[in-house]
């Protein structure tokens, strides 16, 4: 349908503006003062226009597990996660629905979803997630989360080793059923593409990833990894491989304009440049990293290093909300702390570039995603800059990004099609969603279960950690 | 009025419990299974029943430039605070309206306000702000901010000094009006207390401190101070007393458990023991200390010293929200990323208690508010369990804290009286609030001013940063 948005205020360099933005289909085919309205107009006027952020890496699945795992680091909270109630086909839909409206109403239009699955369930899983995205009509990217390994060999054993304990599905059965779900599900002209997504280096043979690279070179798929989340993970691929994690995918040839890597807290100074000439994006996932205690990234260092970098919230059982405005705010401010020179600390401005065009960067479509222009994509929202926490009038965007206001997204659209209006989600039934959460899980708090326990023991020992 | 919330879910060391509970007049006067109602029954199936969180350090009428200052260091964000569009006692009227909506949204019932006053027009400022909270409802603590020394005083010099520039009032002149707003506004059996606050040693005389204290001893009031917020402050107290500040404080006599102090990021070893001996309490601003770049307080060294320490917000120029619960997430997460041993961590639980009854201990208020108890204050929150960011089902506690849910808060009771329905604010009108603050400014992007540009030439010598 084709849209007439009339007086919305716009950023400018130097201030703001009011201009009319004319949608036609899916995409921007206009912006001035004044357009003569084609389709149907709708009053911006309190109104600020910005592109739709990217919630660039989240685990849409684990919202069944959000708020229940006690604040442990990453390797003993997996085996939290682990332990998991059984996830069904129904239950992924309900949470990729979850994933999908939180994240719409906290500014984001996009979402890359690292999808964890029930094995031997995988193209059911996709089929459900794939329907909840289409349903609520956000923009999304699905990363099938592989693995070869065993869970057990994430961990540094202490000693360089080669015989690690292969997962339930060998390699091949792994690759075969993401060619089915490739050729199935992967319709980026509809909003749905798929991404190949080796969970990482510290559970995935050479073998898997470069079976990755080759879905991806057929296809034309972007690749998506987690990268050094951990310190852990920093000395378990110097154990592994004799040189670092970067340096590996590096000679796999799993890194290009293509790639985006979620956390990359723990990377080598010689990394970096290593990195930013490879033309792979960086995806921070600041409340995650704080969650874990995985550490700061150094999201400055990457970007004076020429390092596209754009947010994530990461999975719910790891943050544990979907709020991408949220990790905006934190993933902007929290390296003031790490940096004592202020010129150097990222703006208000920036951190929006770096959640529009750089998430359109990360999935190198920035021809078509991450800023208000003709031709571009029709992702926008607008914010009602009469909400309260948008209000005394000041600087919106400074408001937006270092006040994370609540209730301010007014309404959305994606691929021209509208979401959201007055706040309120028009493609799903929120209500229906809830009664739907509500009778599926009971109110408890949950003990560490045994297996954590056990794994605690040797984490403390490997860590230098008192036991 | 009499109120009886009838199946509440309520936390216990070791799970939930349903429970009723009765309030009478303004106490918590039983609670128990299937209590016999007196007054209005309220059904409290599927909520969350806690104590009010204690948003327990901001500056109100920093609301009319939230959003506006460029990221910059405290030093430099002063000279741009400074500057501000001028102070009136209807716009401090309506900050303090702002202020404690959001508060209370976001699951706060008192509020520690560091209530910046346009000078010469104090006593109109503080009735100002008395009328707001009082029209609202929320439990308010006002520590009228001030100092005695020029703004200038507040840097460094780089050098030893005894003549420092006095401010347009005298020590004399300010604790005059002080003590005259004291008698005219501390009602705290009304929800409405006085307290000193020096805005800091930075920018006030011992003579200003002990005054201070004569005031605080003679009207029963507790003490309110900035402390070490940043690097330049630690330079600036040794610059001036040859010792630390905490030493300085504790030699005034200005330390006790009737004081709490805002910040204390920049402590020396040797404070922390100092400070732990004398009860006074921390507020930590997790979001304002990111923001301005002040570094991390470090919070789990001070509670593992005894300290008792709880959050606060800041004011909305330096954070830019008034959501206390969001200083509670970013307060319990951060510290993740500074201590390697995860057993050390702060749990959801323990944020809880830091938010509710290390708020009251820092008011010296402990026998009357922060816990779920008969004989108590009836100042408590409900959340809505069936909201979309508390589902699905897990473990409330942990998704409240770690999650940060929005429009969770259901109801809200302060002194008995309910404040909030529904997630609606029933004590003042949001609807003119936001008109009123709608008409007052003009959306824009502010260039830095040119005395913030002058300083930042003394403020990078002094700090070693390149000119």
């Amino acid at each position: 349908m084709n849209v007439t948005i009339q007086n919305a205020l716009l950023p400018t360099k130097t201030g703001y503006q009011t201009c009319d933005v004319q949608v036609t289909g899916d995409k921007i085919t206009a912006i001035a003062a004044a357009l003569e309205p084609q389709g149907k107009a709708i009053d911006a006027t309190h109104k600020l226009l910005l592109p739709g952020f990217f919630n660039a890496h989240t685990h849409s699945s684990e919202m069944w597990q959000r708020g229940a795992i006690a604040p442990l680091p990453l390797e003993l909270w997996l085996s939290e996660l682990y332990s998991s109630p059984d996830l069904t086909p129904e239950k992924i839909y309900l949470s990729a629905l979850g994933t999908a409206v939180e994240t719409l109403l906290s500014g984001g239009t996009s979402v890359i979803d690292h999808l964890v699955m029930p094995p031997g369930q995988e193209l059911e899983a996709i089929a459900a997630v794939v329907r909840g995205y289409r349903e609520v009509g956000i923009r999304a990217f699905v990363a099938p989360l592989v693995q070869d390994l065993a869970a057990k060999e994430g961990l540094p054993s202490g000693n360089h080793k080669t015989d690690y304990q292969p997962y339930s599905q060998s390699t091949a059965e792994i690759l075969a059923w993401m060619e089915t779900a490739i050729k199935q599900f992967h319709r980026p002209e509809e909003g749905i593409s798929l991404m190949v997504g080796p969970t990482g280096l510290q559970l995935c043979t050479d073998e898997l990833f470069q079976g990755c690279i080759t879905l991806s070179d057929r296809y034309s798929l972007c690749r998506h990894t987690h990268l050094l989340e951990t310190k852990a993970q920093q000395r378990l691929a110097y154990e592994k491989y004799g040189h670092s994690a970067v340096e590996h995918l590096s000679r796999l040839g799993f890194l290009g304009p293509q790639t985006s890597l979620a956390h990359c807290v723990w990377l080598d100074q010689a990394d970096i440049p290593v990195l930013a000439a490879s033309g792979a994006s960086v995806v921070h996932n600041p409340l995650s990293n704080l969650r874990l205690g995985s550490g700061i990234a150094p999201i400055l260092q990457y970007r004076q290093a020429g390092i596209n970098v754009t947010f994530g919230c990461d999975g719910t059982a790891s943050n544990d909300s979907q709020d991408i405005l949220e990790a905006i705010k934190i993933g902007t401010l929290l390296h003031n702390t790490t940096e004592p020179d202020y010129q150097h600390w990222i703006t208000p401005t920036q951190a929006i570039a770096m959640a529009t065009q750089g998430g359109a960067r990360a999935v190198n479509l920035s021809s078509q995603l991450g800023i208000l222009t003709v031709g571009q994509q029709a992702d926008f929202v607008l914010y009602d800059l009469t909400s309260l926490a948008l209000l005394p009038p000041t600087d919106p965007v400074g408001l937006l990004v270092m006040g994370r206001p609540v209730n301010s997204v007014d309404s959305i659209w994606v691929r021209g099609r509208q979401l959201v209006e007055a706040g309120q989600v028009l493609s799903t039934d929120i209500s229906q969603l809830r009664q739907r959460f509500l009778t599926t899980n009971q109110w408890q708090r949950r003990p560490l279960n045994a297996a954590t326990a056990q794994l605690a023991h040797h984490y403390r020992a490997v860590m230098g950690l008192a036991n």
